[in-house]
């Protein structure tokens, strides 16, 4: 049910962008002017860990500003079998962890309480994050993806956020809590929840790119929110909203708080 | 590839929330307290349509606040072929124009200017889309989306916007453009350029299921947002950074302005 083109992009373990037709002449590839046959300036080399229960928007979000930053983008996880998100996409992996590049610029988890819960337990996870995240010239994160690099052991004495729901177990893991949209800190930059992962993408392309490109795909993307309401964080949300999501997710979100206690004793050991 | 339960859900042709595992508890399930076992209000039935070279995030912004207020989503395209987005991620079609329920209270399409082009031209995708949109509760689109409702017939005398560097073509087709994020005229819902697909689908949303709904949404995506630059719109952007968006797709942008006027004639006969 694949396309040529993506069974042969999978085959070969390439990573997505390699895959995408050349007649693509949307606005990505537009601003793709650069080609891997050109010349121009390197491509930046992305591994994304994808998992189920993961929140496809903190992907796409984070995405959609790489992709026309000329990005070499692969979704990594354990196997090749599709992960399933939040809103029923099913996406389908690019490299295991073996496959993976050994060296990347950016190295970036996503979110998803649950998805991101399973992570934090997992060894093989947390030891593909390590190691890959030594050598990474950014270490980054969007929701609560910043918990699974907490239990990678990345986060240690380093300032960082995540979602609002989740982000006071940050310090469990060693890191120092910062209530704000995006935290970068040395080379890790970490997102707040889900819809952070567009303030994020521009803050990362403009360390990678330089403002002016990253404004570009400000524009682009026509980033100039407007939300109809206020009451996108507990602050301007009020106490009532604030207590009916956490009492609706009271039974994760102690899952959270033991898993990272968790991890924090393995890293103290 | 495709896990047990996302084959049964193809198989039946059943919407992706169907197919989402009754055992996932993250943020979008913990919402979804009322299931359809349950009682509660009626779900909202939503038809997307899918094509190539669509914006991965104009899909999940909207989708993103749908899932959570209790919606049952059909990806809708003219075959069950997983359809290429700009980010590189294949999208499985859940249902086929025939597939599609004919009642709908939500009829929304994305954008991706290459893939609006070619929906534009095609004689099903317009059939389809008036037939639904004749009798949706609503009808509507982000980015691009509104060309392809406008060349549908969908537009005529309404208010409607789009991505800002094709919103003047709009009126070719009968609509009156407006420039504004998210643009409300009667039934008729268009947002502009790819990450108003968040605006759209909170005020799509507080109309489906009331203004507190929609605000414990934008809580629980965190959409509280703080772009690193002033560059989202082509009055913030200055005229320099305008002038080399639309340089890179002059033309696809002149293809655009031929389908629209051509759409606007087939709509005059």
């Amino acid at each position: 049910m694949e396309t040529k083109l993506s069974r042969r992009t999978l085959a070969l373990g390439l990573p997505l962008s390699m895959g995408l037709s050349r007649l693509v002449a949307d606005a990505a590839a537009a601003d793709n002017a650069t080609t891997r046959e050109a010349g121009g300036p390197p491509r930046i080399k992305v591994a994304m860990l994808v998992h189920d229960d993961m929140i496809l928007l903190d992907l796409t979000g984070p995405m959609t500003a790489l992709v026309p930053a000329m990005s070499d983008i692969h979704l990594v996880a354990r196997n090749r079998s599709p992960v399933r998100t939040d809103v029923g996409i099913m996406v389908q992996p690019t490299s295991t962890f073996d496959e993976c590049p050994a060296d990347l610029d950016v190295l970036f988890v996503p979110g998803g309480l649950t998805g991101s819960l399973a992570a934090m337990d997992d060894a093989a996870t947390t030891a593909f994050l390590a190691d890959r995240g030594s050598r990474a010239k950014w270490v980054t994160s969007v929701c609560t993806g910043s918990l699974v690099l907490g239990a990678a052991g990345l986060l240690r004495g380093y300032r960082a956020t995540s979602h609002w729901y989740v982000r006071d177990l940050l310090p469990l893991m060693g890191a120092v809590m910062v209530k704000d949209r995006v935290v970068t800190d040395r080379n890790r930059i970490t997102g707040g929840g889900v819809t952070a992962g567009i303030d994020f993408g521009l803050v990362l392309v403009a360390q990678l790119r330089g403002e002016d490109y990253a404004k570009r795909i400000q524009l682009i993307l026509e980033y100039d929110p407007k939300p109809p309401f206020s009451a996108g964080s507990p602050e301007t949300a009020g106490p009532q909203l604030v207590q009916d999501v956490l009492e609706r997710r009271a039974k994760v979100l102690a899952q959270a708080r033991t898993a990272a206690a968790d991890a924090g004793h393995r890293l103290l050991k």
